[in-house]
Formats: structure tokens, sequence, C-alpha cells
């Protein structure tokens, strides 16, 4: 980690900040983290019973966030995407890595930076335990440890025909919400603030992650948009899906936009964070009592078919019962590029 | 590892490519790997005699490398300066995760890139098994993961009084490439080619690392230059130093040079991923064993002392046995801003 420290005196204090916060956090609660920063490495304990989950992000100003963006929310929502990944496989966060590149030491950004990323870190109980700082174009990549318990790994491959897919919180609002900020739509006065913490700050469904270990048959976490993400499990799975449009969770914001727009963004919108899965219809109630423990709605939006071509296929299925068309449907896969 | 993946299409060329390269080294030695490359994250499997050396570096153009660089040297080099920490704590490599940000995905740039990558990979059974492509200003963000064995990790701190100081190689020449690169010097016939290999494709001395297990009481790796380096063990031990100059090793071509510039580039260079270790007299015999099964110099440059102020202090002694005096040790002891 030592290899051409940048020259600029502000980056030791950089080092020693992190470096501190990070030191509090492991005097709590040292948990598996047997070495934090300072060495050449940090070395993490293993426990027998559990396996390892590594998962690594990187964001760049100017496509995956605004060269403005408030700082803080950054520093949240970079090691939330990855506490989203562990989260997916029903991972428990054990600690991450952070590899940031700043054009300038800038004192209170960095000050804002860590308060965000150390805010979520706490919040979930995930140490930073390394990394290195540099000089160059903003860039911020952290790799983040989880543990599962052996062969409880939940992963993409794993749907079975006759699975319920079901999805976690209300999908769409990070990108009305990326919408109004670029002025694409107005919202009504209070619902930009309500929802743009969708965007900025979003919460991983770490404990969702955990509690579905056992029960659900796949998973994945919606970054890309949920038809998108969607086909990654079926692909790997080699199943259809039949997805019940209407069913798909939005938010009363979101519901108050043209359904066009309530589809495209819930189907396809992306940066959601929150996760995709899919689990035999006999476990319903247990999956109904998670949600209630956990306070987290979960929504049946369809099912895992048999594949019926060679490639995996997703049949959208409107509010009459009847499959939408491939237009339609062309339009609700369509990726979008936030920051193109 | 799904957020916001760049809508290029050639980024799924890429990803395909890391991939297939990635599987091809997992299927012939799975190792600790269960999971590669294709879920939310990857997946270890761990031993329980074993703990789990973790460390990231973040390679920026016109930082670490020039712009221009041979991306076959970069990819080399991107996984050698990780692979590096790995062996300064001892730890045997298990795998690796990149995070590249690309301008633009040239597949040229891609093919050599990953050549240099796989070549060291497959070096060290050290396989790719995730990480992130995005676009944006050239970034190479790497964290790879190593085991040794529970309590065998060597780490800076341990320095013991009247423990021999060791390197391993010959320090310097990377430095005098650079020079002879920016025209700062001129270079024989044929000796630029000798020593360019040194700065650009450094061998990351693993097995070293993993032999010195249980002899080193302390050691790093020095990429920033061996008295800087050799400051952070003295000051994690709480120890003095004292150096004799002249036992600095330094290649045939280095000794060319005048003794200002051999020493100034020996002795903070940096860049140079040879190992500086210490170890108690009692283990000389060993550590000389070890050098001839390795056919790698180990070379005695000096001795760990106690520490006589309030801050390490490091006493480099001159042909004459005369302690150099401050003015000299500022010189050598100056750190080199190499792309600065």
């Amino acid at each position: 980690m030592q290899s051409q420290t940048p020259s600029l005196g502000e980056f030791d204090l950089i080092q020693r900040f992190f470096q501190t916060q990070s030191e509090l956090m492991l005097a709590n609660k040292p948990g598996s983290v047997k070495l934090g920063i300072g060495d050449d490495c940090a070395l993490l304990k293993t426990d027998p019973a559990e396996e390892l989950a590594i998962t690594s992000d990187m964001l760049v100003s100017g496509r995956h966030f605004f060269a403005d963006a408030n700082p803080e929310w950054l520093g949240w929502k970079a090691l939330a995407v990855n506490l989203s990944d562990l989260a997916a496989m029903g991972a428990r966060p054990l600690g991450f890595t952070l590899a940031l590149a700043l054009p300038e030491a800038n004192s209170a950004w960095l000050e804002a930076f860590s308060k965000g990323l150390f805010a979520i870190a706490n919040q979930f109980s995930c140490p930073l335990i390394g990394g290195d700082t540099t000089a160059g174009p903003l860039n911020i990549c952290i790799t983040a440890f989880g543990s599962i318990p052996k062969d409880k790994a939940i992963r993409r491959s794993g749907a079975l025909e006759g699975d319920d897919i079901w999805v976690s919180g209300a999908l769409g609002d990070a990108r009305l919400a990326l919408a109004a900020l670029r002025h694409e739509l107005e919202l009504e006065s209070g619902d930009l603030e309500a929802i743009a913490v969708r965007m900025h700050q979003p919460i991983p469904r770490v404990q969702l992650g955990i509690a579905l270990r056992g029960i659900a048959n796949s998973a994945l976490d919606v970054s890309d948009g949920l038809l998108g993400d969607l086909r990654h499990i079926l692909r790997q799975s080699n199943k259809d899906a039949e997805i019940f449009l209407e069913r798909i969770p939005k938010s009363t914001t979101l519901r108050k936009q043209s359904p066009t727009i309530q589809n495209q963004y819930a189907a396809s919108g992306g940066d959601d964070y929150d996760l995709c899965f899919t689990a035999a219809s006999s476990a319903r109630d247990t999956i109904i009592k998670i949600s209630n423990e956990l306070h987290l709605p979960l929504t049946q939006i369809g099912s895992v078919k048999s594949m019926q071509h060679s490639a995996p296929e997703i049949h959208i299925i409107d509010n009459d019962g009847k499959e939408v068309n491939s237009q339609q449907a062309g339009l609700l896969l369509k990726s979008f590029n936030h920051f193109a």
C-alpha cells in the first residue's frame, strides 16, 4: 500500500484522518479484523464455518455522480453500493478497503466525505481496514468483504422453475430524482427532497440478505434496472420469467407520474439498490414474516418459468393479463445511462 | 459489482475477455476460490489455520506511470505492486480483484494490458476473481488477497534491538531507469534495456516473504525508497537504526554512476519492490541458505538499535566508519517524486 505515496503534505493528514476513524471502529468492535491500516496488508481472521464474499466497485466523477456532488452523500453511496452486493449474496459485512484518487487535498471535502463514509460504515459495523490514497482525477474504489456460512451464499444461478420473483422496497425513485435534478420533469414541492435520498444515500438491504439465507434460491441487487438485472439471474439459471408490470412496487411520489414514466423508471430506472430474489412459493409466509420483522416491503412481482428458447425471456404482463408487445417491452427494457 | 455498467458495447467484450482468462486459471487451479467473476461477489473458502492478508493499490496515469506506458508492462506492474505487499507480510497469493476505469475501450490496449496482467497472475498462481470496469480517466485499482498461517504474519512493528537489517536484490535501478528515460542522465548502450525491466516489470519477492515466516521479526517492501520505508518499521517498532551506506546493494549498472547518484538512488530512489526486513543475528546462516535456495541476493546493511530520543533515527555510516552529517543525510533521505 506504500507505492508512491503522494508528496503533498496534506495527504498525510488524509491518511491520519481515515486511520483515526478506522482505529476507533476497530477498538470498539474488532470482530474479524486482526490488523487494520498501517502495515503492508490488513489481516482478517477467518472462521472455518464461513466463506468470504468479496466485491469491488469503482465510482468515477461524471459517470456515477455529478462532479459537484455532495461529498457526504458520496462517501455514503460509495460504501452503500458495495454493501448492496454483499447483501445480494446474504453476506454479513466484515470490513472494506478504500482506494481514493483526489485532484487536490481539500480538507472540507474530505471531512464531509469521511463523515458520510463512516456514518454508513458504523451503521453496518463494517470498518475501514486499509487502502491507498493518491493524486489524480477523482476516483473512489471500494472493495468490501463479508462472511457467509459455508454453502449458504445466495447465487444468481439458483432460480428454479415455479419460484416466485420478489423485490424489496420500491423501485424507480432514484431515477425519478435524477430526472428532476436534470429538469427533465418537475416534481411537486417537497417531493424531490423526499425521494432524492434514494439516489444519494441508498440503504443496502443487508439484513434482508442475511434473513434470506436458505430461503431465496437466487438473488441480486438492482443497480442497473430491475428487468436488465433480472436477466442476469435468468441467464445464469437458464430460465424464463413472467413479470406483472403493475405489481412492481412504486412510491407514492412515483405514482404521481404518467403510467409510462412509472413503468419505465420502476422497471429499468436503476440505481435502486433493492434486492430482487426468487424463492419457492412454499416460502411465502416466511417471506412475509421477514418483511414485517424488517419493516421493509417485499413484493411478489412474478414467477420463474422454464426456458422456452435458446435464450432467457421475460414476459411482461399488463393490467389486463395480456403480454405487452415487443415495442412496449423494448421501451421498458431500455437501459438508462444516467450520466452519459 | 453491477452498478452502472458502462453502456459502451465494447465493455461487454472487456468483461468477457477478463472473465475467460480468469475462468481458465480457476479451472486449472481452483485453490481457495469457490466462485469467481459473474455474481454479486466472489467467494473464497477459508482455512481455519490461516489468516487473510488484504492489500489495495491504485495506479493513476501521469503519477505512477507515463500516459503512453506500454500496457503490457502496466498490467504486470499493477499486480506486482500488490503481490509485493503480500510478500512483505509473508502471505501466499490467493487471488485479486481489478477495478479499471478506461477513457475508451481500445482493444489493442486491453489485449496487451491483460497479457501482462495474466502473465504475472499465472506466474504467482493468483487468479482474477472479480472487479469492475467503467468509463473514466485511466485508473487501475487492484485489491489482492493472500493467506498466512495464524500469527505468522511479518509485521512492521516487530523489529527488536540488535536485529540485523537486510534487503533483497539490488536497489536504485528503477530510479536510474526513470532518470535515463527522462534524459536526466545518459546510460551506456544496452544498460537502459538491462535495468528498465526493474522499473516496468518488478518481481515481487513472494517466495522470499514466505521463506521469512518465523525468521524475520519485521518486514516491508521498498516502494518509496529504502530509508523512508525503513522509517515505517522504526516508527512502529520504536527503534533507531544504523545503516552502512556502502553495503546497500547496487547493480553493476548503477555502480557506473557517480557515488552521489549511486547512494541517492539506492537509498531513496524507490519503486524497487524488494523486501527490507530485520532478523536476529542468530538467523544469519538460515537467511544465507534462503538466499542461495532462491538465487536472490540478501544483504545485511545495518542493525536495529534502541531508540535514543522521542522519534526514531537512522544513523548512516560512511566508508570511513563515520556517521554522515545531517546535510548529506538529508540528501539521501530526500523523497523523489517520480512523476510530479
